[in-house]
């Protein structure tokens, strides 16, 4: 959609932002911790035990019939989560029989979508699925990128999705819950049975807040299915399906440690950085991504805190066997996990009461009471894009293609010290900008940026500055930086965009950060 | 208060309840399953992580501190929990402070109150306290029902303490939740520490839906206190003082098995019954209460279960040392705890996955999409009076005095089979009645009083009736029961009453089901 200039308004980041996204009013960025919520959380619809079964058997005999039943319509909100990553075979069946019923025009609102949503494109085409409100990434990313969806792509952060469920801002009419154990009463976990996923934080907005909850198994379990990390008090109807997903891809393909000569020498110099920062202290707390290079600062750190005969008193963020070796060993006292990225997290989860299951709600919502996001010593993140502000973009590629959902990114950048650890140029193209293409997190909030070839500490951040003196690392100013790479790879060409918006990106309190622009056909 | 004609309506149930209670329009109950909700669900005021400590660290250095820091001040609505029963140090402190800074008319919404809170009563007299909308145990009970109290008492059982919150019924100014284990952050739990109660369920909607919610303990922990069965995303202030409770007096004195042989027979009885009408079967699933009585019900139960070699699929109720005995021995699958009653109880939650924390709002909240107290195929509750209708009261004593709250006693009505052991009389006084001086449960739910000379089974249970045709067990009418009594007892008095409402009696959904009235001076 091409924006007259009285449909635009200028943010606090200086980005051109729509006032009006699918219909609604929007409130541009304003600038870190400057927007409140004026309104109180929202409340789902009152209900009443007289409309559900006395004997708690909440089992429909199928998905179309649950979605009837929900009443399933003409320009529904319908709510998927990703906990089943690129194996998940549910979100597609729901908008197969939405087709053959003749739905119309629903908005489709998981909170990630992976390249085995493909099967979705002929929907957005035929209008049974009139926009998405979540990552696109992959084929729905370029799908979305060359202008193709009705709506505007709305990408949020993973606490910015519970923020705006909490907050009325998405009203869910049907979320559907894929549960790898559940009872008929709708109370579920991911924790065992063949789509195991360890937790479904990603569906806990959804079960709070949606007006009905339908949650899908293939592993029907007698009363109590327990833990309820779902809990059926919220679930209006149960189905037992065959099979929810493919478990080899449910489990996350990203989760080995990287074999590059490169990115391992930038995961130890992230670590070495951490060491003469004075972050890797007893009891210290970290979040590092599953991402090959995150692995690895994750196992220079496990050295580092051997040799020092410390540990860690929490590590945050997705889980998967390396980290379940550090809190088997001792080295960290709980893993507060967000996503369950392959089988050993399962297991531990499962079996280890230090393991714990954590939301978007505890960990990601800017508006809560606080989060846990905050309390975090070190995060180690990546980016697609920083400039010279220490700006990052993690969304679009340097041809501005929209790829890539936030995650729990931008709810990250809360945590005390922020790390991006970045090759200085990825096929001949610099990482490192005057102005990243798409905002995706103010550069006050992120602190060190480090490469193969230098690391730029954020000004701001004069304590880290200081720390670091004297210890030999190769610390230069972002500037230079970007001038290394542009002596070696030449001044990169902006991506080829039409003035055309198709997708925006929400900061974490539900404020407009930036736009997605069309690219060039 | 002493209502005009105009004032008062005639319920479903043919009682007189007043159309307005404490200043809010009430409706009247309707029958079972009649009256649904029609607003949506209660959103507290919107909140910003921007507002709390980057750290995470709410501590703050007194309760007085806390509670001037949110704002306490005239006509506010203060609640508390009853986990700490009769040894509670807390509730007392919030309203000496409150005394001492001056405010006024205060409504005290705990979720129990118990003799020690007796110390209240002065806050009652000098307008500290305007009025109580929670059980009234005791002295609370007797003093309210003298007519001393400035407002009308509102009693709700648990769940629909849980629903006024959750519905908005009842808007909570600050919660007060004391927890014998919590962080800086304000997760926190009942599990550990001096003044362990095991679970917190009772502050769960508190903690959910109060503008302000402080925790207190006595038992700081580093972050993270796991399980968090009070999260800290909901907390603003946090803390620590020297003494929440008395040990011995949290743990209910009522946990031992009755030795009196006619309250043991009784048990029996019962048991027989639910044995002969098959209901202790394979998978089965039974709650039975802390008193004497209830808990010699749970021995016989036990007794049966090992003879035919079955096994109960879940209890749900207050745990105690037999029922933990009977999940360590493999008896029970699973407890579905909603309050811990001895230190046997809390040692068993801690350790064991099988004895699993329960709240209002899995169990009793009538205003959910189901919840587990209908799933419960057998119950055993007290009554102080039952009629020839099978209606019951368990609030006001032969006397008319208010001296009970009603716990979850409305909320187990829902169970498959509720079953009533009482004596026949107690100090001479029937206790099956023409009509019961309060209705707290429709004679509709009730299905089987037992008594130690003669068992009523409701006309309505046809199935029980024909189930136990044969059995050999003393089936008689009601009305042949209360013959009995009488024959024996002579025709009981009526209470000596006045006109004037003291309070009113809540039913699951809202709805005014009975008032209470003054004792005549």
């Amino acid at each position: 959609m091409i924006l007259k200039d009285s449909e635009k308004v200028k943010n606090a980041a200086g980005r051109w932002v729509p006032k009006n996204v699918n219909g609604k009013a929007q409130v541009p960025y304003k600038g870190l911790a400057k927007h409140k919520p004026k309104t109180r959380k929202h409340g789902s619809s009152g209900v009443s035990c007289a409309d559900y079964p006395n004997d708690g058997n909440k089992l429909v005999t199928s998905l179309k019939e649950a979605l009837v039943k929900a009443g399933l319509r003409d320009g529904m909100t319908i709510s998927t989560h990703h906990h089943f990553r690129n194996g998940d075979y549910l979100a597609n069946q729901i908008f197969d029989i939405a087709h053959d019923l003749g739905v119309k025009n629903l908005m489709w609102f998981p909170s990630a979508s992976f390249p085995c949503h493909e099967h979705l494109i002929q929907y957005l085409e035929d209008g049974t699925i009139h926009h998405i409100e979540g990552s696109m990434n992959g084929p729905l990313g370029k799908f979305t990128s060359d202008g193709k969806m009705k709506g505007l792509g709305v990408l949020r952060s993973h606490g910015g999705r519970y923020q705006a469920v909490q907050d009325g801002e998405v009203q869910i009419d049907i979320a559907v819950i894929g549960a790898g154990c559940a009872d008929s009463f709708g109370n579920a976990n991911g924790l065992s049975g063949p789509s195991s996923t360890g937790l479904l934080g990603f569906a806990l907005a959804d079960s709070q807040y949606a007006e009905k909850v339908i949650v899908v198994t293939d592993n029907m379990v007698e009363f109590p299915c327990y833990p309820w990390q779902i809990q059926g008090n919220y679930v209006d109807y149960t189905v037992k399906i065959d099979k929810l997903g493919d478990p080899e891809k449910i489990i996350s393909g990203t989760t080995e440690i990287t074999k590059s000569p490169d990115r391992l020498f930038l995961a130890e110099l992230t670590a070495r950085f951490c060491e003469h920062a004075g972050i890797i202290k007893e009891g210290f707390s970290f979040q590092s991504g599953a991402g090959g290079t995150s692995l690895a600062v994750g196992e220079y750190f496990r050295e580092i805190m051997k040799r020092k005969g410390i540990k860690a008193r929490f590590a945050r963020g997705g889980s998967n066997k390396y980290l379940v070796s550090m809190l088997e060993e001792g080295l960290v006292d709980y893993i507060l996990d967000g996503q369950t990225f392959d089988l050993e997290g399962v297991r531990s989860m499962a079996e280890n009461s230090r393991h714990i299951s954590t939301s978007p709600f505890t960990s990601y919502n800017y508006h809560g009471k606080g989060n846990f996001a905050s309390l975090v010593d070190v995060v180690i993140l990546g980016a697609t894009e920083i400039d010279v502000n220490f700006n990052a973009n993690v969304v679009t590629h340097s041809d501005g293609y929209l790829l890539h959902g936030m995650g729990g990114w931008q709810n990250c950048l809360f945590s005390k010290t922020v790390i991006l650890p970045v090759p200085l140029f990825r096929d001949r193209i610099p990482v490192i900008v005057d102005e990243v293409t798409t905002l995706c997190g103010p550069g006050e909030l992120i602190d060190v940026v480090v490469t193969e070839r230098g690391i730029a500490i954020n000004p701001g951040r004069k304590d880290l500055i200081k720390a670091v003196k004297g210890s030999g690392l190769p610390v230069m100013t972002i500037e230079e930086l970007k001038d290394k790479a542009e002596k070696i790879c030449g001044k990169p060409e902006k991506p080829q965009l039409d003035e055309d918006i198709v997708a925006v990106i929400k900061w974490v309190d539900g404020t407009l950060l930036d736009s997605v622009r069309k690219i060039k056909q």
